[in-house]
């Protein structure tokens, strides 16, 4: 049997719509109010269309957020593992502070505590992914001297994502630019980094 | 007017009934399927009653909640700072890996997201008096010459705690006795504290 490629591919143009639908809903609604109904409503696509691709809203609104953050958090290398990382963690931070992103992030966290799938989905196609970016960036600065062999580098990024967890979890006001500036200078320090 | 004592204060094997009676269904059915009613028939208490005292039941399973939470991790002052806060991450750590503790935790974590009240009371009640005795124990360690003078102590609970809640509400597998040890060797290091 010959499948047509153009029923399986998905197109680029019905996905852009449906994200961007379901993050205008959770701005406008809130995470709790958005259906795939209303989403496939305001994005002009078939509910049929978007159950063929994700299983959920929430895994709707974790694509959308996912594309967010690669695109706020880059791992640049100016050579300078500091303000590198400063970098990095300021984009978590902003895009965490910043609607849609911040709910849509909060209701998916929410909801992966009683849905596995989504639990594995978040782990294996956001967390993952991105934390081995992190070590990776670690490991570069690691190579060119700026932290020392045998540093537990994968500690250091929990160490670094711990704090914008626990705020934005909690709804405390998010890190400012020298609470960043801090927290990125004490966990070089705690990976035995030379100070500057 | 004169007003009944026994009327205002909350009995406390009431008290004691309900909130083991909300515990008790959060192990049994999870944190979203527990509702007052069923908390007030396995309690053997009036649904006014437990209104009376709580908005909600997630103002419920935050009392109960924090009352385990303060019997599993006391800050306890051995003269050893890093023994001593071992002690008290991995009672955290314990008691998040916990039915019903984890799950009642992560469904406190997911209902403040959209009840600004809740947030607020967990804030205020949990939070903030935990966070001022972390800080509080790491002081008397600096009086003690552990932590140099001007180290960032509330900088350094959020690295101790974040970490925590971040493995937490992704569900990931939680620290073991090592991971928070080097957990609380990176934290001391990266306040300044002389290596033992």
């Amino acid at each position: 049997m010959i499948t047509s490629p153009s029923s399986l591919r998905r197109s680029e143009r019905s996905r852009r719509a449906t994200l961007d639908a379901a993050l205008a809903l959770c701005t406008e609604k809130g995470y709790g109010r958005v259906t795939i109904e209303a989403i496939a409503a305001r994005a002009g696509v078939s509910k049929k269309t978007i159950y063929r691709w994700w299983p959920s809203k929430s895994a709707v609104l974790l694509e959308a957020f996912t594309e967010a953050l690669v695109d706020a958090t880059p791992f640049v290398d100016t050579g300078d593992i500091a303000a590198d990382i400063r970098t990095h963690v300021t984009g978590a931070v902003r895009l965490l502070s910043t609607p849609p992103f911040g709910p849509a992030y909060a209701g998916i966290l929410s909801e992966l505590h009683h849905d596995d799938e989504l639990a594995e989905t978040v782990r294996t196609q956001l967390i993952e992914p991105r934390f081995a970016e992190a070590v990776a960036r670690l490991r570069r600065a690691q190579e060119q001297g700026q932290i020392p062999p045998g540093a537990d580098l994968p500690l250091g990024v929990e160490m670094l994502y711990g704090p914008v967890y626990y705020r934005h979890v909690l709804r405390k006001p998010s890190q400012d630019e020298a609470t960043v500036a801090a927290l990125v200078t004490h966990v070089l320090r705690a990976l035995g980094a030379p100070e500057p």
